[in-house]
């Protein structure tokens, strides 16, 4: 599971700073989340392959998060794209698009595929054989969601040695790792778990970005490997989270402790301040395992 | 008149090229001219003052040319701006970026005036005392408009030694610069052409883009001291230009001659050309006075 932040700055893209874009490989995926203005230059800058990318989650309808979106689907357009796309965001997202591809009589030769979010509750919205993609509503001034990528649970391994010395006719490897006791060529049973390992541990990622503080979240993403949470701000100005509807560090550090998650990253700065340390600082008072996204940055879990 | 090329390359913003977008600065206005995705960090690294820019020219809604509008509008908008914004552009322009304010309810507190332009004739679409601005009907896939900024005539200049030799009262200086004659102290009559000079001659810009060959704008644009004309392709891909109503720099340079005017500065290269050098040499064969346009060149006129 990787990460590449292609912006984790809030409200306006500025010369060192872009606003919130994340690349997520999962299984053999690139999700998109987040679409800000100058995404399609950092994807770029960072070497993602346009092809590659599928399926795009658009957290909600500020700027900020999607004004980069009609751009990038116009470059693809210019770029003879075949390939669908699906795009998951807040209805109006494709009243918006649409109208603009109109207006440019530039319609897509692809299928654009939208994929509009109302509901309230957590829902799954992607599913194939190795991962799940729920959203996770989120409090923020517009109907908002952030997104929980799970990994399904992987085939039991084959412990190797164990099967050969078991004589086990390889027609039988699939059943083994399944999870299934199976018979050996001279006829006798051989259980499972005397022949295979544990499966490696599922991994999830969570993405929350924007949101007040809100435990209504720490269900759904309880345990994940990874939390992103927002930190717009840190504790000298905490004042301005609730009438804004964003976090502080703390908040961010405060939810990664009741979801005990593996590791948190802070991201969605104010651009009011000039450096970032101090984000980590605070959030380690409350939550040890703190990163700090960073435009450009990669993570591997 | 300064003008400052923000963007200059054509379809889609890249690492080291940015899409359309211009300042002129011209008799105390700045006037953006088409606003491509990144316009906003463009306008930061050249230092131009956001408070400054009060109208803004939409040539037509290929995204190359207006998807930084809504961003921009969006950080005035965060910048707690206060002063009228007008834009100028093709039907549909309030439309889309309304629908996106709406959407992440965020209006302005300021007062957003959209003049939406519809004619197939040159029209006169902004005037006060010292500036006229026209459009220029261009021959592109969708709508589109370029812009004529005029200067009108500037007042006489005093011959201030004349003037005073000639023992005129204050109070007449006024209406020496408007070009009458007056009364000396002695009561005789001073002839307007023995005490002042000729103004300066009012300047003149062109913008031109995006736009098939058409020798119907040369009337328009005829002696303008600057011509900024699009010049897509290079003659090896020069019959590329019809079916995409761009034009070459060949095409570029010969209305530029037809028109008489100054300077033709070149742009919206295509980003199959990893240098634009060749554009100049080309377009000189048909007429000598030839800019290019590069991200954050200034050229005073």
């Amino acid at each position: 599971m990787k990460l590449t932040i292609l912006g984790c700055h809030s409200a306006t893209p500025r010369i060192n700073t872009n606003p919130t874009s994340q690349v997520l490989e999962i299984k053999n995926h690139i999700f998109l989340i987040d679409c800000g203005e100058g995404t399609q230059v950092e994807l770029r800058r960072n070497k993602v392959k346009f092809s590659r990318i599928k399926h795009i989650f658009i957290s909600h309808l500020h700027g900020d998060h999607f004004f980069g979106l009609v751009g990038l689907i116009s470059t693809f357009r210019l770029l003879t794209r075949e390939t669908d796309l699906h795009i998951y965001g807040p209805k109006g997202l494709k009243e918006v698009i649409t109208l603009q591809l109109k207006l440019g009589n530039s319609w897509t030769n692809f299928k654009l595929i939208f994929h509009e979010l109302t509901s309230k509750e957590s829902e799954l919205i992607f599913e194939d054989e190795k991962i799940s993609v729920y959203t996770i509503p989120l409090q923020h001034r517009v109907y908002t969601n952030g997104f929980l990528f799970q990994e399904k649970p992987g085939e039991r391994k084959l412990d190797i040695n164990a099967v050969l010395n078991a004589n086990i006719n390889k027609a039988y490897y699939r059943k083994l790792k399944q999870g299934f006791d199976v018979t050996n060529e001279n006829g006798g049973l051989i259980k499972n778990e005397d022949v295979t390992k544990e499966p490696n541990t599922p991994k999830s990622y969570a993405f929350c970005s924007d949101t007040a503080y809100t435990e209504t979240i720490v269900p759904i993403i309880k345990k994940a490997t990874v939390l992103y949470h927002e930190s717009t701000f840190l504790e000298k100005h905490a004042h301005l989270s609730s009438p804004t509807k964003h976090s502080s560090a703390i908040d961010a550090a405060t939810i990664a402790k009741k979801a005990e998650v593996g590791t948190l990253i802070l991201g969605h700065y104010s651009t009011r301040y000039d450096t970032i340390e101090e984000f980590k600082t605070e959030a380690q008072t409350v939550f040890d395992n703190v990163e700090l996204a960073e435009s450009g940055k990669m993570f591997n879990f």
